[in-house]
């Protein structure tokens, strides 16, 4: 997906949601257990529930990995689920990948071709040979990790390299990497103040910005610092959106979530 | 495993080589793509024809997620090998993962539990809370990447942090984390001259040192200023053992290989 098409879904659904498949079996509700992939049933309900609100999708890997083979599986369905039903849905796995050369370009192959997933998120630790292989794939896009909404951020993101902070300095540096029109950032809601800085550096990409709901991100200050002409911004909820209920209702529970912060997006977009 | 059960099997096999099965199905004798799970075939071959000659060995989840369910399929069952046949050998999981606490929690569940690996891989960007959930679980082992072998690592671990370059600041303040005793690290053996320098840090803990071998990093080097009284050092070998012939030779070619690495090693350890 070329990153005007993301646009315009923005545009067309009056939304910049993203919603995380983060998906738990203890979490999910009891009477799915009984189905033959619980895990797919679920985030097959919740994508038929939601897919009119948000413009993204965002399993989080880890989830499908702690199930082992039935969890890979179960990824490969909600992937194959997306680009059937759903092909104008921007697609992200959050994977937090990265390593050198040649193996990152096993990890690309693994999640723009076998899986076929419209972006990644990846670590920034071993630099540009680590990267450039993900920007290698013409209209995939890497989401590089810049300012992470944990505590763990302040331990090494927010300390000062060669006089700058280290998110911007990976920031700054990213911006030398061929084809790095195809990066995104990640960046913490939950550091809302920093959003003006990032503008400085980066005024045109895209951020996903996990945090707000369950980590405490609001999503007011997000937009007033974070976004740009083309909105710029995938905001990702996932517990608040698809644990709104463990009951049998869960579907509709999660499209009422979603819906609420759909219309919070509707309105600042007609002030944009 | 314990520390203590690492250490001793390599005082009996005096070896402290680790090896990389990072399997690509272009690069494997073509007489095993016939067979059902080609992957396994070549690493059931590799590890029979090696397991006396190294301590460890370090399949790289890239090369099984790039074929998806089949490649997780063969990584599950080459962890299960090794773990009915050789219970002694150290097993890493080179996965590079790391996100929020309770994600990162998903992702120790998979390789430590679904796939009972002894250790694993994790990048340090996120800091302490990314980490630490793999820290708790007993026995088991976090390797925290360090300092890697690429051009890429002079994009940031070197640069300085606070007047520290950050790769010293990840050392020094992954000491504090809780349970940091089962930390591990890696550190490219491309670098041999900050061995001395990582020493002053983490005088006792182990060190996985990729790049000797197809990298181009010296084994001598590495010993003169890595090695601590427990040996402290899993030097590992990939492409120039595994890949030493693509015939039907292949795995008497990689014994060939691992037995001149260990008798390396041998020598080393006769002057400790």
């Amino acid at each position: 997906m070329t990153t005007q098409q993301l646009i315009k879904q923005i545009q067309k659904k009056k939304s910049f949601l993203c919603i995380g498949l983060d998906v738990d079996l203890k979490k999910i509700p009891k009477h799915l257990l009984d189905k033959d992939d619980p895990i797919f049933a679920f985030n097959k309900a919740i994508i038929d529930a939601t897919h009119h609100l948000c413009v993204a999708y965002k399993p989080n890997t880890a989830f499908y990995e702690a199930y082992g083979l039935k969890g890979w599986k179960a990824l490969e369905k909600t992937i194959n689920y997306l680009n059937e039903k759903h092909p104008e849905i921007f697609t992200i796995a959050d994977a937090k990948r990265g390593d050198i050369g040649n193996t990152s370009t096993m990890y690309a192959k693994a999640f723009f071709e076998d899986l076929d997933f419209d972006s990644i998120t990846v670590a920034p630790y071993m630099g540009k040979d680590s990267i450039e292989p993900f920007l290698a794939f013409n209209n995939k896009h890497t989401i590089l990790l810049a300012l992470t909404s944990n505590q763990g951020a302040f331990d090494f993101q927010t300390k000062k390299i060669e006089e700058k902070e280290l998110y911007k300095q990976v920031l700054e540096t990213s911006k030398t990497w061929v084809n790095s029109e195809q990066l995104m950032y990640v960046v913490g809601a939950t550091k809302a103040e920093y959003f003006s800085e990032i503008r400085k550096i980066i005024p045109h990409s895209f951020l996903l910005v996990p945090g707000v709901g369950a980590q405490g991100g609001d999503l007011q200050e997000v937009c007033k610092y974070g976004m740009n002409a083309n909105v710029g911004l995938l905001i990702n909820s996932s517990r608040g959106i698809i644990y709104a209920s463990n009951k049998t209702d869960f579907a509709e529970a999660s499209t009422i979530k979603a819906k609420k912060l759909q219309q919070q997006m509707q309105l600042i977009l007609k002030d944009l």
